[in-house]
């Protein structure tokens, strides 16, 4: 496995496999790579592509008062996990990204401002922005992003639908740690009894599933009873129950909802959801 | 000459010409070609492309009050004038291009607000988004613009630096009329009364090169000049001279800078610029 930090170099590597008909697939992440970077890495393999993986922490995705510089950066022990799965590390340094600032910007109006977009502000534009470069950068045949960020997993998707990219969007599962926390590089900011009181998050999801599935469908009941798992341990910032692919909230719950839920525990912002 | 009005036909054509090596060019286009669109076309066709002309009058960069339902449609006549130099005319419906609205936009917030940017609100998010999807859905290896839209081609070039896109971008010189008039398909609009008092723009600009090769950089003073010839005619919404890659108004004239002029013939809103 290469890791690359140019863009030339890597436009040669990716255009060295197009030669010989190998089928690209980028994944991209900010580093810090747990077992669902892995599961994604893993799956790009399996469907036998030439894999590049992205690690680039992308400032312009940061707000002034987020976590862009703690945000952990462990480049050498990503790159020991992902050895037998990947084939390329494309690492750039935010220069090599933004030589000449940033400045223009892929904007979305509408899904882009619910759910986390409404409590961060220009977040959306960042990662549109940096995850076409990236697509223009490696030219890939298919992009593989997780479920976890549901919103963002819309908003690229329909990206590359509108604007006429010819590449296969994969979204794969979001993995949990044995306790139900959803994997997340931020979860190493929490001490043991913060990473308890996390786990209000995915429990007041798995309350709104059971209450669903035994027949409740009105979403301010339901959100009411999510309220009561959350507000004893987390700061929550939203709960919501929306549709699918317009992200817009429902007001009755049926299947293929997308339950959402992002907290504050003390200082660390997490977001979780499941699909009904 | 082939005319493709679907997405996945042109891309089938492009692919097929890619698999025996050959470059391809695009040419985009609002249709109703004349002389300037022509050069362009024969340009890139003298540069040894498959060249792909898109003809698409795009809703998105015109304002509420601007001539969208006029802007004339000759698709016929185009397609005779370019049949000797164009392999592909991608015309497509703006149902092919917008199937599901628009929603996912590029913007530039300095250079774009410049010029005709102040006068013409979205127009440039409305090119550089629509520009995007065309390179998207040809996928050429090189690019070809007018330098009449000089501030289109400064943000169509920022945009494919920014946004890491892997295309040659060409720019053709401004060609004139017999008279002197910028070519352009909005001249048909005038009758010969009009006409004539529309070479007040070239004549300001014209007037603006004289005083510079004989001397004069102040542009407070060469502003001045130029307005004396166009008030009498036209009514100028701007007369500026700018840098060349910022677009930032100078105080004192250089070579290289650009002189950049749009004003109003009646109904009719014209550009112009010489580059000193």
């Amino acid at each position: 496995m290469k890791v690359v930090q140019n863009i030339t170099e890597l436009r040669a590597l990716v255009a060295e496999q197009k030669k010989h008909c190998s089928s690209i697939a980028l994944v991209p992440t900010m580093g810090n790579l747990h077992e669902g970077h892995l599961s994604l890495i893993k799956k790009a393999k399996e469907d036998k592509n030439f894999v590049v993986t992205s690690i680039f922490v992308n400032p312009t995705q940061f707000g002034p008062n987020e976590d862009f510089n703690s945000y952990p950066r462990t480049l050498d022990a990503d790159a020991e996990k992902i050895t037998p799965y990947c084939d390329v590390i494309f690492a750039p340094t935010v220069q090599e990204m933004y030589p000449s600032g940033t400045g223009m910007i892929v904007t979305e109006m509408e899904k882009s401002k619910r759910l986390c977009g409404s409590f961060r502000a220009g977040h959306f534009d960042g990662v549109l922005t940096v995850v076409l470069k990236l697509l223009n950068i490696c030219e890939p045949n298919s992009v593989y992003f997780g479920l976890k960020d549901y919103q963002q997993f819309v908003l690229v998707s329909d990206m590359i639908a509108k604007l006429n990219l010819d590449i296969k969007m994969v979204g794969c599962p979001l993995l949990r740690e044995k306790d139900g926390l959803a994997m997340s590089s931020r979860n190493s900011y929490m001490d043991v009894a913060q990473r308890n009181r996390a786990l209000a998050l995915v429990g007041s999801l798995r309350k709104v599933k059971e209450l669903f599935d035994g027949g409740i469908t009105d979403v301010v009941h339901l959100k009411a009873q999510a309220l009561q798992v959350l507000l004893p341990k987390v700061s929550p910032q939203y709960f919501e129950i929306v549709d699918p692919k317009s992200l817009e909230d429902v007001s009755v719950a049926s299947k293929g909802c997308v339950v959402a839920v992002a907290a504050y525990c003390d200082k660390v912002r997490l977001i979780d959801n499941i699909i009904l």
